[in-house]
């Protein structure tokens, strides 16, 4: 078996926004990666690990801090982050700084998983992939595309990540 | 750039598969790539080389002489070959003997791209991820796993690839 | 209250239509109306009653008598049959001849539901708006229009129903 | 042909509600009556009238009393109305005022059409069923049932029509 063990670190964004009927706002009710991974008939060796369900605009530095220690004391050497896209960035800045000897790939959605024409399962399924291939290192995985930490950023017109 | 040119050659299979509602029959109508890839934002630099349609049941020792041909004659170093999951393991092995200097990734769905609950695009974004990262050589992507082509069968009881 | 109780016969045709992913053949496993029905946030008064799971080109006398049986034995006098749109018309005009004092609607689909841009729940909805306003009689509602079931039949080249 | 011309007066509501990927916010860009017709290969005779793409608990007196007139000066006897549910019952009462002689079907959804698992498509076929059989009057056709205009509110706790 060449494939190892992946753990999933649950933080919510537009992943797993769902649409409130009753008030017509978007929340946070759980996470959709339990029905992706079904849906995907994947059979990889993982373990779901949910820190918290936030839009990443309102992540505190507590919470990048949880996250960053989730990392650290992860006893498996493939981590995936689902995570909001608008502070994807500074995360994983803040967790390349550890330099931990690990594969770490952050990944997200443009669109939530619960509605027509999501990116969400591309985005996992790149993520699945780079995760069990890289070099240690952490990585943002969008667009189809896999950036080095230090070297990504969010283009807020276009909704795309790009090198700097 | 750290990201390389993919070439996407499309075979058919499960994933291209439409419902025709005059005789309630399953067909072949059209590559679903195009929309996959516009659906997951990709902003990969790719070309799409459509060889044919056809179920991978039906594939002859020419067709598939086609695809290995494709591979070869391939100016790209980085190849995602959409196939059906009956044949794939047998069309990957072909494309091994080769030897090409090359990193092959084979990648199918179990159900119709255009069908509810597809795992489809779980299973080109792994591809995507694996293509550009794996060493040279030829893979089967499914079930959120990469294997070796010579390591790799289908398991038709259960519809799961595993390794041999 | 001016809702009146709806019992909603199932025989089956391609809107419980599924995909078996281990052969890549279409066949039933299950009726979809109670999903559908949910999804509707339906609060109708109806009861569910499986007749059988069949296509329609497969339904031979037998069946159809046990149809037809089934609406002169229920005891409501509004009744939706879900119903393959090969032979819709014909077991249309065999309730037809009986003359019973009840509002009976058929209906159908040309996509399963479990498939991507089905037209069944539309037309499910037609079938409830048409049956609980429609004065007794046969009819088949599909394409948004009724038809009285001596006056339809299915256009086999455009998939359309059209009156005779 | 016994069916009867349909107008169709779009004014907005969930419905039509969008996700903006840039920036997480639901919003109105184009009505989705056209891609709803065609999924239901719907062959009525219809026109559609697109007065405005609006929340319904942001519509004015102004904008009430623009669909009021577009009723009353409607050359069709069989309308359809797309509203918000909010104070669709409001919108109802306003029209039920003008004593039109005119069969006119006012209908919504909780969930916008574009996300997975909306009721939309089931409830605009009833409104398509009501108001081709109904007798001249305003309803509206929410939950798979019909209520006249001035003997219904929406319960804002469950998210259902009833009667009052």
């Amino acid at each position: 078996m060449i494939n190892q063990k992946i753990d999933i670190i649950i933080t919510g964004g537009t992943f797993d926004k769902e649409y409130n009927e009753l008030n017509g706002k978007l929340y946070f009710k759980k996470t959709q990666i339990h029905e992706m991974l079904f849906q995907s008939r994947a059979k990889i060796d993982f373990t779901i690990n949910k820190l918290m369900l936030i839009d990443s605009l309102e992540m505190t530095d507590d919470d990048r801090k949880k996250i960053v220690d989730s990392c650290i004391n992860n006893p498996n050497e493939r981590i995936i982050i689902t995570h909001g896209t608008d502070t994807m960035a500074k995360t994983a800045l803040a967790i390349n700084k550890k330099n931990l000897n690990k594969c770490i790939v952050l990944t997200g959605a443009m669109i939530p998983i619960n509605f027509g024409s999501s990116d969400g399962l591309f985005n996992l399924g790149c993520a699945v992939g780079f995760v069990q291939s890289l070099p240690m290192g952490v990585y943002i995985a969008m667009n189809g595309n896999y950036f080095k930490a230090d070297q990504v950023r969010k283009n807020t017109e276009t909704g795309s990540f790009e090198y700097i």
